[in-house]
């Protein structure tokens, strides 16, 4: 893992000599047909814009959207805007050791804490089946991923380790709707929760910037968990036909509507559950992200934002303790 | 309170002197043109059918729907439920000392454990302003009713003291999601969570069969809490205006959609929050009511619902125990 | 297979002796309370009604839904309508010899016509890894039922041999638009004709009345389907990645829409072609199932559809040939 | 009330020595990152474009969107349209006796006229309670308020004396249904009216651009109107409930359908009327005004209204009159 | 015209000897297989039951629903209800002087009174084209049975002389909208109004009981409208083609949405208001309607209507006189 | 017909001298506010940039969107992009001999033997009336506007020729429909198919650009086609009435669904089949086109489509010959 100081941190007038991950790279050119590179370079804290004019074609020639890059320049405002001054762009050897997960949004629980934490969930199952077919599943290169993949590509979670993260989330409520109501089958709907999103590690690209794989587009990450539980159950002897149906049952319907890309809809106690659930994490998660990363210059609200057909409210309210109060009103 | 048996203990042959509560009353005539009555007759446990023919004008004239009768007669047997068979009726007087309560279905939590954790809840708020709405709020009379009302006719909570039990849920729910993200502001949310549904108990009727009120077909219940906390914020001296506004808000937007009744959709992190923990509990409760009390004669699939869009399913799926399993296979 | 005069053949007053399906078994009571059995019996020609008013409980205790049973009484009339008046229900056995498709309706295509035709499809596949894919799952067991099922309950070939028949139709539309469209890919066109509603075999019972099975109702025909195109490609060694994801977005995508039941859209010209000819050959046989089966007494209009969310018009229009005109207007 | 030469009356040329309003404030810089604003600057009668490129950071700090100043500069023209090319920005002050309101769009209606009609209006009113409330309402500061407030931001009666305007002409297609129809109850009906959009007093910020208000995006003008009336009714003395809720029934319900932001439907014959009444007038004046700000160049159609979802054609038909052409004709 | 007791002034006991209309007549039997007809039999002033157990095959094969008949018997009471004991049902012939018309619910207006109104209309159109137009339209038997058909099968308007009703009521809320917004064309809009469901005299049957024509069911009333504008004008020389399709526009786009029925939008200031003076015609006397005809025994709610999506309200509100009140209040 | 290179096989440095058709036209300014023309110029076989600074005014007055002009210049680079660098403008005149349609996208199929093989379709009708009716629309001038007219301005068949292209197709579906379905009346669907479009020669303008006309906004295709039906068909004495509302339904109906623009929907067997055969033609078509000529750089995915919602794979999927694979596995 490289040490360097953290973009984020730079003012105006440092120097910049960065590994940095090329997060766009679009050849322009201006009105009186002089061509340019309007790119934007980032690392995990942040990420800036900067229009190259020099060596055009040979720079655009050698690099890709995604790649890391070694940047040299220094950092410059524009328009109250801080952007990179690119001096020399340097493309990197094995012997810079470069993880490209160093360069993109990380969740900031911690990842060794999680995985242990998901280990002794599969532990503490009860059903035999259930718990040897999680075991084969989370496992090996799959279960690296796993902990790797991020959630989607923006709208929550869209950062390296926000499917495991997402996944905990999601066992914490599922574990409190059993805990009130006993009539769930706590190990189906901790299974369904496990698995409802793992599809997501082909269904994404995360060694670059997140974007759609073929595979992803093309059928999807709900049938491809389906089809890998198919896969998986098979090579178990005696895996009851009815469990692994139920099982398949609830990733199939976790999106909840069949508009929403669920083939089917929820139709057991578990899949409805696994659904909300789902619901209430993404959600809340979402408008939490957009709160931060969407606010307009006042503060006061973000900007419009499609998924949501709102914009949202960064109310301003905290809390006041009754004493204080107390102390301002009869003293 | 009455001590009697409850009807679902009863079977075939056994003698009926009890009091009852008459849930449907309707008038029909046989091909032959003779009258009768076709009647519901209930308690807490259960409600059968009865069909009167003798007195029929007298008795119609004389009770109505939502009743509680005196009713004596036996247990019948009509293609294969039990239904009564009424020898006569007879109108309650005040030194019966009857409650409707008693006959109407009624939730499995105890009301004065609930009553007791719903106040140390709005004890241990700090937002000076909020507690003190709360507590003008959930006082008196409206307290009890708030402790006795169902949070709906049938779908979900359709019982006494359902408003409480499900209200209770959801605090449940925004507790954990505010462990999990300190950003949401507690006192907010807990706030929207205890008054998000208090509109109902003047939406419905529960003094008799479960109905809607005019007003509450007029106005229905999110706006009558809306100018419930209007009226009383205006009360506090110095309550924020923000604050009433984002408690408002809350309340307006938790049905989540304008098309399921919200004039607002949510837009801020703890109406979404409370808008997802809501639908978790009524989608959870709502399936597992149906599964209990829809399920067709094979007991594996319920009836075709409308609310859900599809007929449920009832797996017999329950965990094998890891060690037991190793027994049969190992030993 | 039996001999016996068809249902639809006898008149008022002709004697039942005939094994019979029955396709409706229902315990009903009249005002009265007399018990009494409203029960529908059939043959592959057509099913009458009948009530049976003795030995009700013995009957019903014996006999269930979807059975074949040994019938004798005479053909009655009831309300200007044939139905039977039942002397005896018998049981069948072993020796009878009966099987439970000649009791369902059928295709008129002639089965083995079907099938012979279907296998020559196969063989003309240019795709060495594909036809080797078709050979394996149209195999054994798996293609007798294929051969065997109806391709729905009773929208459009509702019937014994239906899916063969509609797959069939599929085909020739698609060869049509193949020889319009050179740039379609005929043999992953055909392979996703042939495989599209292949699930249907495990989604639909037919071994008496039409029903959906479990596994249907949990998980679809879409995604059984896949997930046997995904096992048994495994199987073949180098069957390349991008053709399996290909021929299983076809399958998924088919039903056109998400709000359908697809998880996908159709994004290839193949699986929108496929899409498209599914329509066609569903909404044309469909229509015209309703307007044979479904016709008011005026023979002008069938009932309303629901699933057409109308009516439709059975207009009297045939072709007036231009020389008999001819020779009206000017001899 | 100042005095100075309507802008629109301005040609090339003609020096600019005013008082405007800043309707649009924008940091942009060019390509080679030079910054300068984007402004635009009207009054009542136009708003025209204006790009300043001296002194940019200064004004940029000292003014803000929606404020009035003092311009001087000249018309210019940039493409075939005017715009102002300015040479000073000066702050105006108290002395200079500005009020926002002359810098706005302004109903062609007399606001005088208006005021007086609708007062008389209240005094026709034959409901003691209802005459009463209205009079509560419609006084002081918030009858002011009305008076000037638009009743939107530009879709309809965007303009000072917006509300009123619309107010007046749902008042006109009301009095009409109730000529018609008797059984309507028309001092429900007017009162109705006269209220049903009073909220968007606090929903829209008409002192300089139109905005929406924080409380208008959280609450909305619907609610705010049924807790004004639920407010004041209880200030009154014996004013009926039933006659309270139906008021504030057809507040609530007026926007026709839950997903136009409805928490309830209309349900009784005044809503009915009153929602209808409101579309007809909202839609008309939407489509003029459109029909005259919207067109483009070629002047028979106007831009594509995402409103309406279509574009609206202008035809140019007018009366030809019977004699003239009988003129034409034989003479 | 035929002179008889209304059937609504008769009571249980009184003799019927009535000419009645035939508004349902049904074969049904008994569960004890006895058949009789189920008939409904009205006047123009109310319709009620009557079951027949006597000579039903021969009654069944002499008449038709929709017919004329003569009926003797009584008034008797079933069920609360009063409906017709018929002791014998004859042919009429054609010295009876029947006409249907007397027996289907008609206008409370007066229809010579509207016709002669209508006809003053066409006069004071300004433009010739549209003049002329309109009186090639409105002449001869189309005119005749414009000014008696119904306007619907049951929502609103639907009896004798409801198109012109119906017609008229949007006529004048037309002309008020020209009155509040001069730069609407009037004749184009009032030509528009005269003619949007013109259609109508062919998409319905109202010589018996109102039902749609197989034209009306394949075409429907906008395009038939559309197709005779299309040809009359034709006929009119020097008619301009822009005034044609704007006229047809209107009456293509009056039911306002696509899914509604137009094949287009309105796109043209004419056309959004005809449709939303439509829309308020129509809403506001289905609503009348529903709330006089669908009322349920309380009086307070009317049956849940599926054209509107909800039950409406029967308030009891009549206005308090300001002068009486006050006398209550203060003398 | 002019002869003259391609432009598509024009490259970099080559001179233009070229008759050419404006396909843009619009009027510009730089930041610096110099003007300069943004104009599309293009032949049948491809469009290019130009972008003009010299004698702006001047050219803009002189010329006009749609137009063709004489074009002289070079082909210049762009941004990796061939565009045009123009030296003059030239108008034509007659003697240049010019078409417009020479300059527009065209059919790939010969014109002329479409238009022999549509008039022995013609021929090949049994119905007398139909044929004479088909002979009267497909005659003169119509046949020939129907002979060139696009069917469509982009999505599907939008070039010169496409409108019978497209009915070519549409016909051959039919044809094998009816050969599979007996039941089907071949010559109205034959006719159906024919006509279905045939409006599309007054609703669209293809005397350049390709849009739409005024009374193809106003009426629509469908409705153009059902009243020129009714137009011809009123001429042929004797043509059935029934014949003629149910050509006309099929006319109608035949986008298949309201909310698609037809104002009924399919009632027929006819009509349902030429709906679902115009949806296989146009979305197979569609996605043909869009795959060819909206791919992204990469060359496997599209841009995305807003008529399709999604995007399109382009697969390179081509089939391996079985004899060349198991030469390669076993050799």
């Amino acid at each position: 893992m490289i040490i360097q100081t953290e973009l984020s941190t730079l003012s105006r007038g440092d120097l910049v000599d960065h590994y940095l991950m090329i997060k766009k790279f679009e050849l322009r050119s201006t009105k009186q047909n002089k061509q340019y590179l309007n790119i934007e370079l980032g690392d995990k804290s942040e990420t800036l814009n900067a229009n190259v004019f020099d060596n055009v074609e040979e720079i655009y020639n050698s690099f890709r959207n995604g790649e890391v890059v070694k940047v040299k320049g220094a950092i410059d405002d524009y328009q109250g805007s801080r952007q990179i001054r690119v001096n020399s762009f340097g493309a990197i050897d094995t012997s810079d050791n470069i993880s490209v997960h160093d360069f993109l949004p990380k969740s900031l629980k911690d990842p060794d804490e999680m995985k242990e934490e998901f280990l002794k969930r599969i532990e503490s199952l009860s059903d035999y089946h259930l718990k040897n077919l999680m075991k084969r599943i989370f496992d090996g290169e799959r279960f690296e991923n796993f902990l790797t993949a991020p959630a989607g590509k923006s709208w929550h979670h869209g950062h390296i380790h926000g499917l495991i993260e997402h996944t905990h989330e999601i066992i914490k409520i599922c574990d409190l709707m059993c805990d009130i109501h006993p009539s769930i089958n706590r190990d189906l709907l901790i299974c369904g929760a496990m698995m409802h999103d793992f599809g997501k590690i082909e269904e994404l690209k995360y060694d670059g910037n997140f974007e759609y794989t073929d595979k992803g587009k093309l059928i999807g990450h709900i049938v491809i968990s389906a089809m890998l539980i198919n896969e998986e159950a098979k090579k178990i002897p005696g895996f009851p036909e009815e469990l692994k149906d139920c099982l398949v049952h609830i990733i199939l319907s976790h999106q909840g509507k069949l508009e929403y890309g669920s083939p089917v809809v929820p139709k057991t106690l578990e899949s409805i559950a696994l659904y909300q659930a789902d619901e209430l994490s993404a959600k809340v998660n979402a408008y939490k992200n957009a709160l931060s990363s969407q606010l307009k210059p006042d503060g006061k609200w973000t900007n419009f934002l499609n998924l949501a057909s709102t914009d949202l409210f960064n109310h301003g309210i905290t809390p006041e303790i009754e004493e204080q109060i107390n102390k301002t009103l009869f003293d």
